[in-house]
This record gives structure tokens, C-alpha cells and sequence, in this order.
């Protein structure tokens, strides 16, 4: 089973946009038209066992993650929170002390982001085990220009990283993946900056090469990054940083000038937007005068 | 551990309305403000061997019911449902043919209901056994006179049901619970037609006498209802009907004259609203020159 091809009977018929939805599934978030507003949203999860480890991680940080996560995406679309729902399905052997913490995490971590719940739903497993699942649904309003989507790169734009890839999981079961801070202030600076100049961007969850594979097929072109210019953490090599995932990161195309810093975060070109011929990759990577294709090398999305 | 006790974390600071949240969480939908426009969201889940038997129960009906208990809280708003999100996590053991069959329903219902589903996440369970959970966050827009609330209820005022209760689930592992349709019709003429004598409003999925609970409460009265004027489905005793859950009718709290059908779907004042005293139950059911404590009758949120 591949999550990304059972997701396409979910988007099935909803691919074209409609005065009701119209930026339908396909971006970081999608949106919809609320009397004479607009409203963006989307959702995700985390599950133990799959997005962290049951016996190491703090439920705190877990809490954290499920909020952070989806600020992630709201960040993607250069948008501004609005608030959050939260669903948990969790093993009666939890206990409710460590519930509680979850659920106070999560709750102070939508607060801090500004980003309130307004709803919420418990199943407690009786009769079955089963994982830890926290789903949390977020809606946000679109600021400045409206939603930076992940089509609009053209030939020649440049495409920029902040922060730095790779090493997003530590031994101690902690790392990266569970404390970044999602790119919000950076992502509306950003589009407040450059504004058209901002042609298309996504947030690095599923590692550079697949995330960058979106804007390329959505956007009909070939992105092209140079091996030595991703920008790696301290110890991780290109191709872990290139096909990690969870960095948490903004990936955006722009032409013109860019800033070094946003908020202080490093800003680097990393790549540049080619024509792409017909059957070539959606995504490549030039290391030692070789063209690697790099669209397979994300999260695999598929059962062993 | 108590479902009911552990929502009280999320809900912890967030109980007061705001401009950003004029309806905050402990209504069947929290409403937000966007741009100039007001929207209203909700959560819920569908877990296996909570929500349905696992063994019986075709997917398609579980992925109909995902949505379908989501629209139960829209209709208790007399909403009209906008668009949803759904986030599955399941065991790689379902197989793709399986799940496809469960996204198909998901996807299918949602557009019948004309609330198209604008974003999904899957995880797959991979090293862990768990069950099915199907999170579905639900978007939907006031109508006519706005949201009806929990609160409202005033003395003297008389309590009405739709449709039959109790006997929801067959035997077979169908049964009314996964079969229902949602009241959307049903309460948008309703509050048409009663406009501001339409006082409160909530669905039954917990049952009546504790769903009750939740109208006296936020109303600060309490509810008395007649044990021989509740409406039964064929075969079930009122303490069944009153007590089982999962019925997805409506419970509604009006003045003066309420019409016997609605859309077809017979409507039974089965109760009225009196004082209450300090210290009485929330809901009573007079039997047989008795008054019972009904709060406590409904599903149990509360681990063995």
C-alpha cells in the first residue's frame, strides 16, 4: 500500500477549481470561499510508532508535533493561523496522567502559535491495542497577497531553502523533527518582501527531492539543485539532507533578489528552475558532474 | 480514564467567546470568524471496535458514517456543511482494495452531502497492530438567523425529538447507527419556520438522557420528560431509548406551536423545561408517578 496513491480515490473528483473550493487538495492546504471570505485548511497526523518513538519521546513534544506540523503547512502557504481541531484515538494503557499531558501540549502549543482549539474529539481503545493517533485539522486566513501555491515556477526562477537539512532525528529520541519552529513569521516576511517575485512554494516534510518533485510537476518545469549549495546540518550529507524529511523548512522559487536572512534564518539558492523535457525527472542533483535523479529519494510513502 | 474529563484539557482556556471565536468549544460546532465572515468546525473519529464491529461491518459504511456523524453536528447547528478533512490511520494488513473501498465512501458521501472533501492524510501502520481510525474535521456555514446553541432553553418551554430512538445497532452489524441520514433538511426548516421560537438545539449520538444533560446545563435549567412520550423504535423500551446513543436525531427546545413533521420525520414534544433547584439532576423521567435521574443514562465515555 502507497499513502500517496490511496490519497488520489480521496481527491478523486475535487481536482478543478470552483467558485465553493478554490484552491482544491493538491497545495499544503486548500481553500474555500465562507460567505464573502476565504479560508484555507488542512490536516494531519501523527501516529506512534510512525512519526515518533513510543518509548523515548516525551508526549509533550508529541503534543507539540501535532500542532507544529500543520503550522508547517500554514507557513507554506504564507498564510496566518486561525485555529485549530484535534482528534485523539489513544490506548487505554496510556493512563491519564500521560493523556493529560499530551493534550495540555498540544493545547498550549496551538495558544502560543495563535492558532486556538476550538474542538476536539477523544476515543479511548478498550478492547483492541493500538497506536497513539493525534489528528489535528487547522484553518488559517490568507494574508498579504493571498496563498503562495506550489505551481507558478517558471524557467530561470531560482529555488531557495531556509534553514538548514538533514540530521532531523536524534539517538536520544528527540532532534529536530520534534522542536523546529514552523517558518511563519519568515514565510510572510518573505511573500511581504518579494511579493509576485515569490513564484511558488512548499514546506519540507517528505525530504528535499520528493517536496521539490511537487513544484516541478505542478508547475510543468524541471528543478535542478546543485549538491555542494544544499544547505546541510552539521554532520548530515547531501544526500540524507536531500532525502530525510521532517526538516520543516520553507522550499520556495523566486527570481530577482532574495535576502541572505529571514528573521535571522539563512536563506540559500540551492537550485534553479530548467525547461523539462518530456520522460526527464521532475528533480535533479548535480554532484561531481553527474546528474542524479532525486524525485525517489524523499519518504517512501510505501509499506515494506 | 474519562473521554469527557480529558476534553476539559483541550478546552481548558478557551471557554469564553472572543471576536477571533464568538462560539467557543462545548457547542456541537465552535464558529470562528474569518475576513468578515463567520464559519463553524468540528472533529470527530470513527475507530474500529469503538464506532463499528470489525468483522462485519462493511468499510463503505464506515467511511459513510465518518462523514455522516460529522453532518449530525452541522444539522444540530441548523448549518449548511461547506467541506471536509480527513485524516485515516490503519494496519497494512487492510490491504489497498480494502482501503480504497473505505476512501471511495469517505469521498462519495462527503460530495453527496455537497461537502467535498478538500484534504486527507493517511498513515499506515507498519510495525505496530492497531485499529482503523478515521478523523474527519468538518467545515459548515450559519444560515437564516445563525447557529443554533446548546444554551437557550428557557421555563416553560417544551422539549421535542425527530425520528425513533434506540435499537441503533442490528445485530447483522449494520443497524440505524451506520445507516442514519443526517437532519440537515430537517433542522434548516425547522429554524425557518420557528425562527427566534427555536430556542435550542443539539444531535443525539450519547443518548438522550445525557445529550439532554448538555441543553440543561448550558441553559441552566432542567429537562423533564415523560418515559410514555418518548419515542421508541420498534422493539426498544424507553430506558434503551433513552440511554443507547447513536441515534442522530435531534433534540429541540421551543415555544408555542411546533409542526407534528418535518421533511416527513414525525416530531414528538417528549419533555418540557422547568426550574431547576440547586442540586436536582439535569434531566429527569417521570415513570409511573416516579422521577428518575436521566442525566447519568447515556454512553459511558469512561474506560472499564
Amino acid at each position: 500500500m502507497n499513502e500517496l496513491e490511496l490519497l488520489k480515490h480521496i481527491y478523486a473528483t475535487a481536482t478543478t477549481p470552483s467558485a465553493e473550493v478554490p484552491i482544491p487538495p493538491g497545495d499544503d492546504m486548500a481553500m474555500v470561499s465562507v460567505g464573502g471570505s476565504s479560508m484555507l485548511a488542512a490536516i494531519d497526523q501523527v501516529v506512534a510508532g510512525c512519526h515518533y518513538t513510543e518509548a523515548v519521546t516525551p508526549l509533550s513534544l508529541v503534543g507539540r508535533k501535532a500542532i507544529t506540523r500543520c503550522l508547517s503547512d500554514v507557513a507554506a502557504m504564507a498564510a496566518r493561523p486561525l485555529a485549530s481541531l484535534v482528534a485523539v484515538a489513544l490506548p487505554v494503557a496510556l493512563g491519564e496522567r500521560r493523556a493529560t499531558e499530551l493534550f495540555d501540549a498540544v493545547r498550549e502549543t496551538a495558544e502560543h502559535y495563535d492558532c486556538p482549539l476550538i474542538g476536539g474529539d477523544i476515543a479511548i481503545y478498550r478492547q483492541v491495542a493500538g497506536p497513539l493517533v493525534c489528528s489535528v485539522a487547522i484553518m488559517a486566513e490568507p494574508t498579504g497577497l493571498g496563498p503562495i501555491r506550489r505551481a507558478g515556477a517558471r524557467v530561470g526562477d531560482r529555488v531557495y531553502v531556509t534553514g538548514v537539512l538533514g540530521g532531523t532525528r536524534a539517538d536520544d529520541g528527540l532532534g529536530h523533527h520534534l522542536l523546529f519552529e514552523p517558518r511563519l513569521a519568515e514565510a510572510r516576511l518573505l511573500a511581504k518582501t518579494l511579493g509576485q517575485r515569490l513564484h511558488a512554494m512548499i514546506d519540507l516534510s517528505d525530504g528535499l527531492g520528493r517536496d521539490a518533485s511537487h513544484l516541478a510537476e505542478r508547475s510543468g518545469v524541471q528543478i535542478v539543485f546543485d549538491a555542494e549549495r544544499i544547505p546541510c546540518r552539521s554532520g548530515a550529507p547531501w544526500r540524507q539532507a536531500l532525502s530525510e524529511g521532517e526538516d520543516y523548512e520553507l522550499c520556495f522559487v523566486a527570481t530577482g533578489e532574495v535576502p541572505s536572512t529571514l528573521e535571522g534564518i539563512p536563506v540559500t539558492a540551492a537550485g534553479e528552475v530548467c525547461r523539462r523535457e518530456p520522460g526527464a525527472p521532475l528533480v535533479v542533483v548535480r554532484s561531481g558532474g553527474r546528474n542524479l535523479d532525486a524525485t525517489e529519494l524523499g519518504w517512501e510513502h510505501r509499506s515494506p
